[in-house]
């Protein structure tokens, strides 16, 4: 079922591995531009060390899925192999995403108090670093527009691509601070929270900046105009908005799929252990828990949510079985699906510089049914 | 000596408070501005009500001295007052660089566990803001761009603002590494230090957002061209460059005159009680010290300098004083004044949409001699 559309194999051929491969070849590039800029200042040794760590520990060791699907949409949207010179700037706009993410990760991970990221200690957990990983996270964010000046400054669409990061940065702090004061640490409210307030904060936070934001790159890097007419529907197309209106949608569900493995994933499957339920998060299991919840049920969740207690958490954990949250997200996700596939499925198809249902299609494939 | 040149009454003659009461009128448009855009967002009260007094509480209360000159520059630049929509152009300009500094000092009082700043708690310290104030800070950085896209778009040096604000935060961010890693709490070892690190310190972390990012600003809003011919002199003036030569040694000398103040002022005078000694500093004052001390006060500034208790401090305070560090500081003054006057003179004086000297001694005067 996630693979009911066709690929075409002559330019998806590419199996994952020689993909993360290749796009960790340009990060090789990359790294050396920021680190050799840096150089340029005349800086003592120790912080030329101190920047060259700060970019290594916190950039490429994650799961790249959003920097590398700048590059599968820009293949998709352009219909055929890139050129190497197009592929290294597809590629600089997925390293930007990437950098984007390690800035907003490496604050959240002193916010949020975190111990492990990616198997290995937090960045202010490593001795010596502390809040100066604040100061650090603001390196990161300048390396995106010492990226983009330098890759991407004759191009027409340069300016877009600038707007695009601050707009992307600012939707993401926003939905950092609804997660942040919806989740208080020390007053757990379940009477605050709420489906809706989830999916605020789903939206903001992560769909913005995960989903949209590599496609909206890929489609400028492919000059897809913003407004165009259909030939095989006669309709006009709001290209961006359009793409908004599907990849804000996978993006919610994307993080349901977070919410719901948080509870019910082994640490062998997520790499983690979860900790929703001690971090008072307004996270879609509870608000789906809290919505079958009969009166002891709710009790219970009351008493138990948001607290660091083990016994606490397992008393959670039972309420949300109780209720039958595992049935409610295959439902869930069954009409998710769904309804995305039918999202997808009006999207005109044309060909020359327009969407292509694919770069939609290619999102759901990967996290449908995902267990990890 | 503060008056060598003399100033334009016809465009000169607002007093400070007139000014900054016009310049404060701005940012109640500003604000709102801001305060809609969050708005249209579609979030939960309590989350607007937060995201305004983020704003409330870190940008309005300074001294406005940063904000202010990028009008000021404006008005000397373009040799006449500024119409209403030049003026609020340039005040939104100079708004962008309090929101900037905001951005940092948030952050920074955070990594420096500081107390108090503008004479209320630091952010930071708000119950129940702690750490979100990393977040927060983000936010502040963001507005920046968005009334940047709000007021200049469609100017055609519109992506020269974007580029110059870039670069500037990634120069502060460089500085504070710098002056975090020089000055690490828990190590003192005074063999580290240098003038020639407080001089990078000084440049990065204050000169270019404090000095040249006013001027440079102004410079844009007023279509000054990057390279012009001089008429008076002949000679080819790269005029960015040509201001920045000018303005990061005033940067210098004002930090020199913050870290004596720091240490010399008394608290009625500078609104704080000094740190520097305390916190382990790569200070102007420290560095001078250890060129004039014998084998017998180094001993003291080493066993001494960096240390949380009083009774150490005086000890540091004792050395700084036996080595003359007020005559020290005297010299250095009329030397450095000197120093600058001259560069300034050799501005080539030219009309029209040119560089002029005012715009270099506005700054000089307004900081020559200052004791607060």
């Amino acid at each position: 079922m996630g693979q009911i559309f066709n690929r075409n194999p002559e330019f998806y051929s590419a199996d994952a591995s020689v993909k993360r491969e290749r796009f960790e070849e340009a990060f090789v590039i990359i790294r050396q531009e920021l680190v050799d800029a840096f150089g340029s200042l005349g800086l003592p040794t120790d912080a030329q060390v101190w920047y060259t760590r700060n970019i290594d520990y916190n950039v490429p060791g994650g799961k790249l899925n959003r920097g590398i699907s700048v590059v599968d949409s820009a293949e998709i949207l352009k219909g055929s192999s890139l050129s190497k010179h197009e592929f290294l700037q597809a590629a600089v706009l997925g390293w930007a995403v990437e950098f984007l993410q390690a800035f907003f990760l490496v604050m959240d991970d002193l916010m949020d108090k975190s111990i492990l990221r990616r198997g290995q200690p937090c960045y202010y957990r490593v001795p010596g670093v502390g809040t100066i990983s604040v100061n650090d996270a603001v390196l990161l964010e300048s390396a995106i527009y010492q990226l983009l000046k330098l890759h991407f400054r004759k191009e027409p669409y340069y300016v877009d691509l600038l707007e695009l990061f601050h707009e992307t940065t600012y939707q993401t702090g926003t939905g950092q601070l609804l997660d942040l004061i919806t989740a208080p640490e020390d007053s757990v409210d379940l009477s605050k929270i709420s489906l809706e307030k989830f999916r605020l904060i789903a939206q903001y936070k992560t769909a913005y900046y995960s989903f949209y934001l590599p496609v909206a790159l890929a489609m400028l890097m492919c000059d897809i105009p913003p407004v165009y007419r259909s030939r095989s529907t006669g309709t006009t197309v709001h290209s961006y908005k359009l793409a908004r209106s599907i990849l804000l949608p996978i993006g919610e569900y994307f993080q349901v799929q977070d919410d719901f493995l948080d509870f019910a994933g082994t640490p062998e499957q997520i790499g983690k252990v979860g900790t929703d339920i001690v971090d008072n998060k307004c996270s879609w299991s509870v608000n789906t828990a809290l919505a079958a919840a009969s009166p002891e049920q709710r009790a219970i969740l009351d008493d138990n949510y948001g607290r660091r207690e083990a016994r606490m958490e397992d008393k959670v954990k039972a309420v949300f079985e109780e209720v039958g949250l595992r049935e409610n997200y295959r439902t869930y996700e069954d009409q998710v699906y769904a309804k995305i596939l039918a999202l997808i499925q009006d999207v005109p198809e044309d060909s020359g510089l327009t969407l292509k249902r694919q770069v939609f299609t290619h999102f759901l494939d990967k996290i449908y049914k995902r267990q990890k």
